[in-house]
């Protein structure tokens, strides 16, 4: 189809490429934060990954702690799609206790990365964390539901989902309580609170 | 007993009054605290109430935040006390269950004020509300021990714990949920864990 004009919620063929440009340095950080540990990514290492200089990735981030915000959102933004859609047991198809298991071990393995995500993203985005959280409320009180339990499903959601969330977490491993460990706890709290 | 020189490890006389001084104002500002919400009391207040000079306040705490950082500490202090050695149920002499339900919500309550503490103390005093937070959890387990649950008791107390925390409870009421509601709904999840 040939236009003469663009359209007003088109964007200009610049714009687009910027968008695809950011989503490949994001999808270069995330992949390196994931592999490397937060830690070991410096935008040295994400200019190389994402084959972009660095004065690109200063000028669309401002500074390391803008890009992990960043990779903050876009690793949330791509855990929250593997729930809605992705394959079971996180994801849709799976008996709901089965997806209520997957869900929280899932949520605290992403939430370990994201404790080290939050930190060094000091200053940013305090918002976007708060609607994170409240995705996984929802959906946890959405499953709780399908198994039929009663009462205040928000609230039992919330307790469930509590000591998985990053400063929670990040306190039990500083008294040397391993993943693995946290896990089965969490399994048996499930088991107590589904009844 | 008269002595002639003065032991290393006693305080002078102006310490110990200044000590009394400290607390006095303590007293008077976390009384106004409770009766009035931390909004409504400013550094004249607590002078006023204390009988002191408001040079003598920021003498001593610097600033509003400072003295708010010290009423947090002060009113952790004193409720730490009333759940040791004050008045059953809160304090020991009540079954386990009654304790614990006790426990939880006046926890609740205290945790409403020290939100408002926390929040009026920026910049001061993470360390000890750490601190605090471990008080309440070795608490809880050892009520869930003389429960005889079984499991990992210190998660269940850290979920138990969770939902009554300052900011989680502040999340609960920015939802338009009351305490009266947070009260009967962290009842029946307690009854759930202990089982």
């Amino acid at each position: 189809m040939t236009r003469l004009l663009p359209l007003a919620d088109e964007p200009a063929p610049e714009r687009a490429d910027a968008a695809r440009n950011r989503e490949a340095i994001l999808t270069a950080a995330l992949r390196l934060v994931e592999t490397r540990g937060v830690g070991c990514v410096t935008m040295d290492t994400v200019a190389a990954e994402a084959g972009v200089g660095k004065g690109t990735l200063f000028r669309r981030f401002e500074s390391r702690e803008g890009l992990m915000a960043a990779v903050l959102n876009e690793s949330e933004t791509a855990w929250q799609a593997r729930v809605i859609s992705g394959p079971p047991p996180l994801g849709p198809g799976a008996p709901p206790l089965e997806r209520l298991l997957a869900f929280g071990h899932s949520r605290m393995r992403v939430n370990v990365t994201h404790g080290d995500l939050i930190r060094a993203a000091t200053g940013h985005d305090p918002v976007r964390s708060r609607a994170a959280a409240g995705f996984a409320l929802m959906h946890v009180r959405h499953l709780l539901g399908q198994l039929e339990v009663t009462g205040d499903l928000r609230f039992l959601a919330f307790a469930l989902l509590a000591p998985l969330e990053a400063m929670a977490l990040e306190q039990q491993r500083v008294d040397g309580i391993s993943l693995e460990q946290i896990e089965r706890a969490w399994d048996d709290l499930v088991a107590r609170v589904v009844g």
